[in-house]
């Protein structure tokens, strides 16, 4: 359930217990408060924006009537949170020099700027640190598959981008800049983020459908001299793989003694089971019903193919949760999974959003060590530590190690939680120096 | 001449007199003193970084030896200031909103986002106020015409837009990303620029050679629904025509009674003299010695054809010279005009950079009544306002009109030099106002 942040402006009389009585009555239709802020005061009356967090979109204008019918107040007008907190976008470009003088003029732009540019193109690895090339990401989209909500299009995307850019400002110092694209065709992904490569440290790419991302990241990589990374695939991989490793702690259990199984074989699953053969669990099965996914999990099963087993098919799924300690399941079906199915002392992430394929408390009930749904996954705690531990360590690319490193960085500062803080930057510091540290393993 | 800013980090003994010897050894070189910060001090001794103004590149070294001569001093360090100032980059991305609980999280990233990107899949126009699109601009570039230093490429062009940037931001507070292409092709710029243009509220072009740019200006204009502009043409038109009428004002002419020449019909030429028909001077002689560059000289003519007269050949430079009360030279040829030939009473603007075509003493000195070069056109004056103005009014271009509203403000508020202050914010404000308003117009 998503609440609604619903902020009223309402003006109260002057006379002690209004307020009190207004909260009362919004507290009866189930909402809490989220903070109350004072816009002015008289003597007769205050103006106050009300923070109403809405239970259900429906009961706001329940909740707009009780405050209305309160003895000495007045509803002005009401405004969505959430919507508030977007209008005109959630970041910004600025100066990160001062300039005050024709002199300073001079110096950032010309004909100062003629000898730094010179000096870049005498040689353009200077570009790396006269410019903000070296700390700045492009976060790029078309917009084909966005959250739950799919093809939505580039301009629909925009604010997803935004909410990225901003932790990656926020959180690691990087600067990153949403590109939303108008055309959908892998070459033509391809041919658009090759040509504006050179002004960025590191492509992100995100929310575009699969498989034309495979053939995007893939050719990417190879044709670009700087980090490539699909954070749908690698960074929830990454998160993941961190809440598994903290679960099998967590439960006291050693990973060449755990079987773990990924049910769904999408972006996300493939690029799970892909990170998790990194590990030493003692065998990781690999399900998808539609027979091409486990294709493409073949082609990336790499070195450690021999603990790698795919299985297909109307008997694999039953067989992958007979035989998994660990359970993933990223399968897009609600409910898939049963409660007298959950093997006892089991690790169970059921991922698919916005319903899981089975509810953790159920999970649990039934047996289950440790489980989790799709709320705990935030690739927050993964995307700003990979690439600014990339970009700091001058590497070329995010290699398997790195990825490596970061799951078991973030596992190990999960405390009493099964994944840190995402707001905590000591976090996304750690995570960046892992990265940076495992950028020289191959 | 361009001076190089010189900061050294010296130790001096704390004895009265050092710092004072040390800037008199520093005069001897006819260096100027830049700036003086202390970073440390002790009983012994201090550490301040002193910020020489070097007449010369090679006076460095001697200005370094006699700092380093001096009784008490002691030369720890040196670094070229303009190089210090880029150092990672002149601009930065910023969040716009706080977010500091994870509550905050839900509402700019997952789940709360996607009610906005709803909304926006559902009416694209929203993008303009609930993402950063309605005012960023993409500042875009292939690095084959920078500055006077010709194709250094991408990333060597990178500083320059940093610059162009820097200023949006702090003039007129509108975000701008630089993009630098790998890709050189008309056709492969204006599929790159179509292709992200979805993020951006308005296109920027610079530093593109000509005649390709052309092609790619006029493609984007009929492509896209946003703003496009090649600042090197109208933008430098634009300030040009602002110092003009000024300089009229200022010699008491009324532009009905003088013939406006432009002597050279590349971007910037062409641009001028096509904006210069918008205004009612007498008439407008348009001349290169290239025949390609009259031909489109034509066809950029439009409505005010009849006061066009373009000019070709080896007599017509000399012709334009002798009709000419308004000489406006972007010919790249230093010298071209000799004292002689300059006209009693014209106003000679000689624009060619480094060296103009005649230096301005030296047409005053012969009779001109105003002479300007190169170094007062600063573009910085004209394309801040010219977006903001267009974007603020929701215009779809920036419209002939909307330039000749711009020169005339920026001539308005020249007060006693010949063009305003390009660091006072509030010209560029009035600048945005007057190109808003003129965005109704055709």
């Amino acid at each position: 359930m998503v609440e609604h942040d619903i902020v009223f402006r309402i003006r109260t009389v002057q006379v002690p217990g209004t307020l009190g009585r207004a909260l009362e009555n919004v507290a009866r239709f189930g909402a809490n408060i989220g903070g109350i802020e004072t816009v002015l005061t008289t003597h007769e009356f205050n103006v106050r924006e009300l923070t109403v967090i809405a239970p259900t979109a429906e009961s706001v204008s329940d909740i707009r009537a009780a405050l209305a019918a309160t003895d000495g107040v007045e509803v002005i007008s009401q405004h969505d949170g959430v919507f508030h907190v977007h209008h005109g976008g959630k970041i910004e470009v600025r100066p990160t020099v001062e300039v005050r003088t024709i002199r300073d003029v001079r110096a950032v732009y010309t004909p100062g700027v003629a000898r730094v540019s010179q000096a870049i193109a005498d040689d353009v690895s200077r570009a790396n640190d006269l410019t903000w090339k070296g700390n700045t990401v492009a976060v790029v989209t078309d917009g084909s598959r966005v959250l739950g909500l799919g093809d939505v299009g580039p301009e629909a995307a925009l604010p997803v981008m935004e909410g990225k850019a901003l932790f990656y400002s926020m959180l690691v110092g990087i600067n990153a800049v949403p590109i939303v694209l108008g055309v959908h065709e892998p070459a033509d992904i391809i041919a658009v983020v090759k040509a504006i490569a050179p002004g960025f440290g590191g492509i992100h790419l995100e929310d575009i459908a699969s498989p034309g991302v495979y053939r995007v990241e893939d050719e990417l990589k190879e044709a670009l001299d700087i980090p490539v990374m699909h954070d749908d695939q690698h960074g929830t991989a990454v998160v993941v793989l961190a809440g598994v490793l903290s679960a099998a702690r967590k439960s006291n259990r050693s990973l060449d003694e755990l079987v773990l199984g990924q049910v769904g074989l999408g972006a996300a699953g493939s690029a799970i089971a892909s990170l998790a053969l990194g590990f030493p669990f003692a065998r990781v099965l690999a399900f998808d019903p539609v027979a091409d996914a486990g294709a493409r999990m073949a082609s990336v099963g790499h070195d450690h193919a021999d603990r790698l087993e795919i299985l297909g098919g109307g008997e694999g799924f039953g067989e992958v949760v007979k035989r998994s300690d660990v359970l993933i399941m990223t399968s897009g079906k609600a409910g898939l999974l049963s409660a007298p199915d959950v093997r006892a002392g089991s690790i169970v992430f059921a991922l698919s959003n916005p319903v899981p394929e089975i509810d953790r408390r159920e999970a649990l009930a039934a047996g289950a060590a440790v489980a989790a749904d799709g709320s705990i996954v935030n690739n927050v705690l993964a995307y700003p530590g990979l690439f600014k531990g990339a970009m700091m360590s001058g590497s070329s690319s995010i290699s398997f190690a790195m990825k490596l490193a970061a799951a078991e960085c973030l596992a190990e500062l999960a405390g009493e939680e099964l994944l840190p803080n995402p707001l905590d930057t000591a976090v996304h510091s750690a995570v960046a120096a892992a990265v940076s540290a495992a950028a020289g393993a191959p």
